[in-house]
């Protein structure tokens, strides 16, 4: 009969669950399913969680043999198994979404179950028979969800934000870095208030950019150090009620050597189970981090603008048809969709800082969601940082020509006529320029005020890049 | 060789691109794949987008033969192949990401490319020829991405709102209001500022939930009108330059054929091409359905806060052991659930409303976020309300012990002596109670102001729940 | 001895409290000035609410001399003093702040006190005598602070978007329209995702800005419809306790009678207390119309960029020196003082949803920052439209001298050769126009496509600004 | 003639102005005032920007005569209008708001024009005159708008968050922290998911909100580090034109001397004038401050619900009659202003964070918003923690009687029974209690399981307050 081997039952203190023969998940990942239906396409788990619930259950374990706990052989399947989970060979094992339990219980118990049954496997015990290893009694021993989940959480957030969108930005930081250095003598025309201004350089305007970045970096290296402080030791409410005492700081130890990240036990459990403001802060460094790129987005694009009607100073990449009509049309499709990213971190951010508001008493039961906005976000930047260093900023080339015929047009530049001719001759001569649509140089030879000779003497771009000598 | 199996080569105005031999797509989609990996795992299109690129497609199609645009036999094949794309048959042909272009050329063109291939397989022919239907020329004939994108955009919003999320919300109305009548004259405990107050009954409490629901779908229904208003015939900038000049209504009146709703053609094309206010507008009124199933959720978890130690006035059901240990822990986790989507919706309209703010001349580059977040919100809504109902509120039950002891014990059931003895030894009576622990009636009766009999005639909860008769 | 004179003392359940002598208000408001000194300089309620709090106390008064709860005398002297009230002449009597009370309790009684002791003065009484007119007793007859906070909230709110922002959107919107039909015949290029496009006219490009203030006026009038239903009546906890059965219904029909506005009596008193899900929807449509300002001020402030580095197409008026250097430096602070207006209006707004959300049972106690920030967007933006229509809009003209230079220099026109020459012809001249930085005519000219006659007779721009003829 | 003495008239680039004769601004003040009449009542800037300007423009004229750029004379009576300035003498003449020029340029031309007037009279010269001491020649020299207004933004902002903030919220944490010490020995229900959990000790409890406060305060203290690196020395665009090379770093120590704070010259002056993310960053930290005040002050008011149908574990002080009718309605209104400040901090920040993504080229034009924004979030909570410290958390005390009787009373005490009796009979007691609304000890007792000696000695709340003994 094939249902037979479709399906095993199993119990738990509200009956019979049947649960798909060939998983190693159980009961209570069964009843999830069932029971939170929601965005099952976009809002599973992904990697960085699944790896941290393998890094979280195998520190515990070994904390449980340090301590007494659990004897060698149990930790050791248990390890084995969490092993296979940080891995990513039981990724199909995590099926459950972010909706569920606010405090992430059914994911807990989804680790808990999946590594209990691997385990078994591996012991050669029977799936699903809880032995010899137990999901609760042994993996989750001395755990509770309200202290694992916000571990996972923090242990999750903190690897991928270090270990992907930092190393991301900085490439694109050092990207950046090059082209400044390697134009910092092109000098353009400034702009504020989006009016034409004195001068820099190229290379000056990048390395604001290349500062913004740097930051950056610097905002979220500051702002998630809260995430290397962890809830678990706390267990059901925060006072370490069935865990030994050493508890948190033994398996914070192991977490820090397995991911090489400062963790620790944090000081207060109750604060760590009743609030995440560590999120907060931390999506609100990578909301910094996403403005500075938007402004630096906007610039490229509209420094691209053209290619005959804008400012059309820089060049981008061609990386698609941008008209079957116009050759020279270059969309600034990698600016458009690095944008894109920014405005879904901003509201990833408000998300995760809303959440944080909403604890009440001894927990926060809005945890998978501030955990889920803050990865997409990291997650995003990351890639998106990627696309637009690799598609566009390593393309970028000043126009020089253009870049010069603007600078040179600019009535700006009289303003180094004023310690020559005196600031009323100097603005006679822009005024006329600007009204009777000449150059500056053609409007000061035809008032007489300077000849052709002093007016290029005098009138260098270059050296309105830098402040006065001291 | 295997290799000339695997991939066709197409050629576009960039040159060679290499497409997998058994896909649809062409060169366009192809560069977009490898130029935007960018959150590939969670912002791939899903079936409203692109259901409604077939029905846009097979409308435009349609409305190019009514006006003489295509031969009928073209006409016929584009709209066989948009058909597929309709009903769901080609969605494994729609790869692309949200973070891509920001006009969303890119999707447009793979709808272009699908529903070419799809027809021309369909005619016989050989897939990437382009005969004898032509992406360009046939299917995107009289349209460009900026007009087709935007049209697509309100069609897959106006069916998702009004197709899954309003019937949902609806469902879950109706499911309160048959509470509100069934438990219309259990008296309960009034609660303001989260202090004691005069009584209501359960039933108005939840009526107060389905207007509170009633205001939402309203709030929607009027919200997204502008959704209906369609920038098909505007084309490249909105002029509807290389569109025949009717081709927006007919289109819209096709679409509004085929979907069942009030689709007509925008007015102002220039708007409807550089400003989705519409979208802004209808997500603000997501947002504040969204708010009120917050307040309500809210409620539903405080009214069960319990077993013992809290208000506990109305039971939810058990889904799932709430803990190994205690019988009685029902924790709300669909509360939880649907909460934690509320706050996720406030961050995807925190993301529409930016990108909506942020377009520039003629185009707004936002296009797929914005539609996006959208989407995602009513999906989640959907999913989320239909989770509560079924999981949730179907099984809402006050506690009429409860209840009525929490009732009893109230203070502020003085207010009925009030006529009777007069302010002060009402007052006198509540003050003694308050402070010796007493109930009313006995601190009444210790006092002397009333007897018992009159006690019991007088303070009667239930004539507190309505107005005085006029 | 002065401080007799200087003070007068009150009594109320907690005991004394001293009040200036010359205050009308009395107790209550009193304690709060002392319990709550939060923002004192920026948060003190202004005329909308305080006129709004006369309009409902005289309301109420008649409400309650039609229905028989207060004689004719005392309603006569209520109303005489609210009239005040509305008509400003004690606007120095209501000192509190927004941060008090989540039910706006204290101004709710600021207003009681210093309607009764106006009246009691109308009346030849001693202030604070409470005769011959009770703060409670008569100027709150039948009212309770949570029904009439809401009520005022909603009438200050409907009346400040109906009779300033909703006019002051109006007086831009025609004077762009005017221009909109003044320069309806000026060609000018296109630009899409910041690139050279297509042509449309300058009348066409503002089109679409008065098409956005359109619909935005649409969406505040649609949003604001929730507004009109009233909480009055439903006193302390929706149940309409202590108040006639009538009571909402009359004092809406007084208050729509005094506001020339259709308020009525809400249906569900429940959701009226403790949901302001109305004042979210308004928030929200104001920040859609916020959005479509903001791409409005940004479009004009670009297409002023210059004077000679950026596109210059449009000419604003010149308000204050930009530059004691250079003539011709005309910064967009118009724009640059409505976006940042903008921006206030989205965090705004974000405010009003946050505080939406989180009502608990019978009330939301976000009443007073929920009520703020919705006036405070509505004024901001009434003088930013203003501002920006008297500086800016109406003197905004097109550079016609630039936006044909720029239009003849755009490679996009080489679309109106196709038919003639056919696509690929039409792409070489474009592509050698673009390549060795030649107008398209010479590009022609010298690839001997076209005669110089041929290409002035085919490449209008004009004709390229509308649909095909049908 | 009155006029004559009423008015003087000052010339500009753009004509003459008509300024009020005994005002010590000049032209350009004026003329803001005429072009700017937004948000008057709510948006002038106040005590901590007037003094940040006058701060910065004395550290200007120190640095100017430090570097030879001014004589000492005329520094001399810079420095001591700017003192003026700086103690609040002259704050009357700062009558500009927030929604003006993006660059703050009139604010600093209104701080210039002000300090030159001032020091003119000082000197005995006639207003106006512009002599000995010239506004934009002595009291501006070596400075720009764009580098002056956000060094003054970032000296206002950080001044005002260590002066005021950061001490307030540091009082509410030391009385929270009195309070977690006094009351480390009371035991009580734990509560997670809203439900009845293990217990904590009032201590742990109130440990808990204070560990936020140690988080908020150590966030925002790290958050700002950025806004010490100042602007000043990048004059127009970034460059430092016409500032001497050591401007910046002079300036920046005078500016560190002045207020005790450790400011410096910002590295990279083009992303100091382009951008402001230190800001976006500092107003996150703030956020997620107000994020755990809003958590503290839920839990004060939900445990104090009461007296008699909620949790009542804690009381509050009775600031004001929350009710005429019911003694013991004490309302949290303390909490209500708090969360309410909270609610607004979360919008401040919004358009903080939206501001600063809106830079374009080589200036943020949204300075003035972002300013203002930042400095009512820290005005707000300074305020409110001050409100809530002295009003509410200063009185906090835990209902003891009440306390124990819900701990008594709960199921989960059942937990300590299973090392004794097992898990399945400890289950069947719990169940039984449930069920039959029963104490613990009484089902326990009717079991037969236990003897009452036996349950007194076994289950003691206490002992489940800590972790297992190591």
């Amino acid at each position: 009969m094939t249902s037979k081997a479709k399906f095993r039952t199993e119990e738990d203190a509200l009956g019979d669950v049947e649960v798909p023969a060939d998983r190693l998940w159980g009961a209570q990942t069964e009843r999830s399913l069932e029971n939170f239906r929601i965005g099952v396409d976009r809002f599973r788990w992904g990697r960085p969680v699944i790896r941290a619930l393998g890094i979280l259950k195998k520190a515990a374990a070994l904390a449980n043999g340090d301590l007494g706990q659990l004897p060698p052989d149990k930790v050791a399947l248990i390890v084995r198994a969490a092993q296979d989970v940080i891995d990513g060979r039981l990724d199909g094992e995590f099926p459950l979404v972010v909706f569920q339990t606010g405090s992430g219980t059914q994911t807990n118990m989804n680790a808990n179950e999946v590594i209990a049954n691997r385990a078994i496997e591996l012991a050669g015990g029977e799936i699903g028979s809880k032995k010899p290893i137990h999901p609760n009694d042994d993996v989750n021993r001395s755990q509770s969800s309200n202290d694992t989940f916000p571990t996972m959480m923090y242990v999750a957030a903190a690897e991928q934000l270090t270990g992907a969108l930092l190393p991301a930005v900085g490439k694109l930081r050092d990207t950046l870095d090059a082209k400044a250095d390697a134009y910092r003598d092109i000098v353009m025309i400034g702009r504020t208030h989006l009016q034409d201004a004195t001068p820099l350089t190229v290379g000056q305007l990048i390395s604001g950019w290349v500062a913004q970045l740097d930051h950056g970096i610097a905002a979220v290296e500051q702002g998630m150090k809260g995430l290397f402080d962890l809830a678990i030791g706390g267990t059901a409410v925060g006072t370490g009620l069935n865990a030994p005492a050493a508890f948190g700081d033994v398996v914070a130890r192991h977490i820090a050597e397995e991911t090489g990240l400062p963790f620790v036990s944090a000081t207060n459990k109750f604060a760590a189970l009743s609030a995440h403001d560590e999120m907060v802060v931390a999506s609100g460094a990578v909301r910094a981090l996403a403005g500075a790129l938007m402004k630096i987005a906007n610039d490229v694009r509209f420094y691209a603008c053209g290619p005959r009607a804008g400012f059309a100073e820089i060049k981008i990449p061609e990386n698609e048809p941008g008209s079957s009509i116009m050759p020279g049309k270059i969309n600034p499709t990698q600016c458009e969709a690095l944008t894109m990213v920014c405005v879904q971190v901003f509201g990833n951010d408000h998300a995760v800082a809303f959440a944080g508001s909403q604890g009440n008493f001894q927990l926060n039961v809005y945890k998978p969601v501030m955990l889920h906005n803050l990865l997409v976000s990291g997650e995003l930047l990351t890639d998106a940082c990627h696309s637009f260093n690799d598609h566009c900023a390593v393309g970028i080339e000043p126009d020089e020509r253009r870049i010069r015929a603007n600078l040179d047009n600019s009535l700006m530049l009289v303003t180094a006529l004023n310690p020559h001719i005196g600031y009323e001759k100097a603005a006679q001569i822009s005024l006329k320029a600007y009204r009777e649509n000449l150059s500056l140089r053609e409007a000061a030879l035809q008032l007489g005020y300077v000849t052709g000779e002093e007016f290029d003497a005098w009138v260098k771009p270059e050296d309105m890049t830098r402040p006065l000598a001291s």
